[in-house]
């Protein structure tokens, strides 16, 4: 049924999604890596299907929840790239492990421990990654302490021990960088590395998995990473168009959005803000220097300059005859967190439009 | 029946909301002014039934899809806070129109026609505010043109003018001021001076609606003010006591949190980043000049340095003890965008909790 989506709401165009789909898959293959894209861009089991039909080995996510939902809706390989410590959540996971192939990520040794426990007591075994913290300064175990941490957790009972993982992002802390085909590498670099001192010590390292959207091409260039985990490919934004990992006419999805006020010949008002638009990709930040919080498609020129919750305020030209009703499609800094803000995305195909739920929306237990 | 949210989670302490709905129903009574909060701060209908119980005249909303919410829940005195623009909007809004008490708003000549004519249309009349921009430079028609406007749509067929409304902010814009008492009185003189204005030129202006929860105290001592809006106030949160509107103590919102991994002497890993803390409201801005994303009750001195998506990078000192599974509570810069990143909401009260559904979390159209 086609529908008209009122605004603002996002719409993804189905064939430059496919098409950026397409593109990693045949990367991965041409480099002889797994994929195993991460589906905290789009939360939405449909699109993680179409991945698994394009190449991808099986979908990552961030949270139990979200794999949660992932395995509601018949996908049935998850890595959860994510500690699991509480007993809760521990809980869930053995849980969750009993009905999917699940891979879960440990980076300390008390997570370890309450994860071996649960295992024996529900006589499973879990299969683990161990995170790396190859200099973002998050979550993982400091590289110069992962070899001894391997070691000791490999022999953990209920254990399987199925390699490291890192993600170090494009910006490096304290150390922004543009130079994305280096940091790709130097991440794939710093993982083999690694791994063979892991091997060494006794410990048999599968997993060497890397890369985010930016750094996946180049890390995967290097011999011994085994699998990629890119997230915001499969749509693209103006922060990877930014950093040249894509063209503006990669990013497969758009906020529509409606001029609701020209009130003065240099602004005018459209009706999305911190609402609609993800906040955590800022204008003004190097190293991107972004200007505004998206590109209009239809007003390059101008600028989303200021959101207040449900108001965008758009410097423009006294020459633009923008008015209040105009509809406008906005490429926002990050398409990550800009779904997370939405209940449901438009995905138009030949013309019309198709509602989908983004299902895993606020799964952030 | 009781439950334990698990984490990251929104947590309302009951017996404070109700202290600060309380507060304000006060101030609104002692100022002889009306009450009509803003429900885009918590979104839920069940909290918006209370604070009419507790001397609201009516509910204020940005969008027609929060209204339709908080009308499908039993709300029937609404106020649509934003213009009405679009074909589709306009023929929603006479809908809700013909089953509750709608005001909604208009800033343009352009927007009131539309309006007008979908009335004439229908057979309806429809009521409406004038938007006034005071100084943020958002919507609203310009202070300057505003009698003009008044004027000019007072006549329209099928509208019933209802009177004046802004929406200041606190931080007014290329001059951010601390100062929020002066900055409210001002708020209420330049609209009270506006609708003499209006009066002396003919129309009759019953309403004039000011204030949001730093301004509206000072807003309402202004003679001639006849309503305060006021939103954030229900929860309070970090922003308003570093304004210095309310205590800490005074913030009924909490999101309880664990901490997944101590990496580092000097650096703790919460489970909560940019899809659970709203990212508006900054750390290093002038005038408020936060540090970090949130207050930590647990360990006030620590700084909730970074937000990834889910990842929260807190940075403490080597001397304290959290560890990884350890619960904590962080108060947000913005509670309004935190509270609409969340499916549910848990309120505890006594001792049990109770999840809470945000039923117009996302209703952006």
């Amino acid at each position: 049924m086609n529908i008209h989506p009122d605004t603002p709401s996002v719409i993804v165009d189905t064939a430059v999604m496919k098409r950026n789909i397409a593109a990693f898959a045949k990367l991965a293959e041409l480099r002889k890596v797994a994929l195993r894209p991460h589906a905290k861009t789009h939360k939405i089991p449909e699109i993680a299907q179409l991945q698994l039909a394009t190449g991808a080995v099986g979908v990552t996510v961030a949270k139990l929840s979200e794999a949660e939902v992932m395995a509601d809706h018949g996908i049935d390989d998850l890595f959860i790239a994510y500690p699991i410590v509480t007993d809760t959540k521990v809980e869930r996971a053995i849980k969750l492990g009993q009905r999917v192939n699940l891979m879960v990520g440990v980076d300390s040794l008390q997570g370890a421990l309450g994860l071996s426990a649960a295992a024996v007591r529900h006589g499973t075994t879990v299969k683990v990654r161990l995170e790396i913290d190859t200099g973002l300064g998050r979550t993982g175990v400091l590289y110069d302490e992962a070899v001894a941490l391997a070691c000791r957790i490999v022999s953990l009972p209920g254990f399987k021990f199925c390699g490291i993982y890192t993600f170090r992002g494009n910006f490096m802390q304290g150390k922004p960088t543009l130079d994305i085909l280096r940091a790709g590498v130097e991440e794939g670099e710093l993982m083999v590395d690694l791994a063979e001192r892991i091997r060494n010590a006794g410990v048999a390292v599968r997993d060497v998995s890397v890369g985010s959207t930016p750094t996946a091409a180049s890390a995967a260039t290097v011999e011994g990473v085994t699998e990629i985990r890119p997230g915001t490919y499969v749509f693209q934004d103006r922060m990877q168009a930014a950093l040249g990992v894509c063209r503006l006419e990669d990013c497969a999805a758009t906020v529509r959005v409606t001029v609701v006020s020209r009130p003065a010949p240099d602004r005018m008002i459209i009706d999305g803000g911190s609402k609609t638009f993800a906040t955590d990709v800022l204008p003004g930040v190097q190293p991107l220097n972004l200007q505004g919080f998206g590109h209009l498609r239809e007003a390059p020129h101008a600028i989303l300059e200021r959101l207040s919750e449900e108001h965008g305020i758009v410097r423009i030209s006294a020459f633009d005859r923008f008015e209040a009703g105009d509809t406008l499609h906005v490429i926002p800094n990050h398409i990550c967190s800009t779904i997370n803000l939405h209940n449901r995305i438009y995905v138009q195909e030949r013309g019309t439009y198709r509602s989908v739920t983004v299902s895993g929306r606020g799964m952030v237990t």
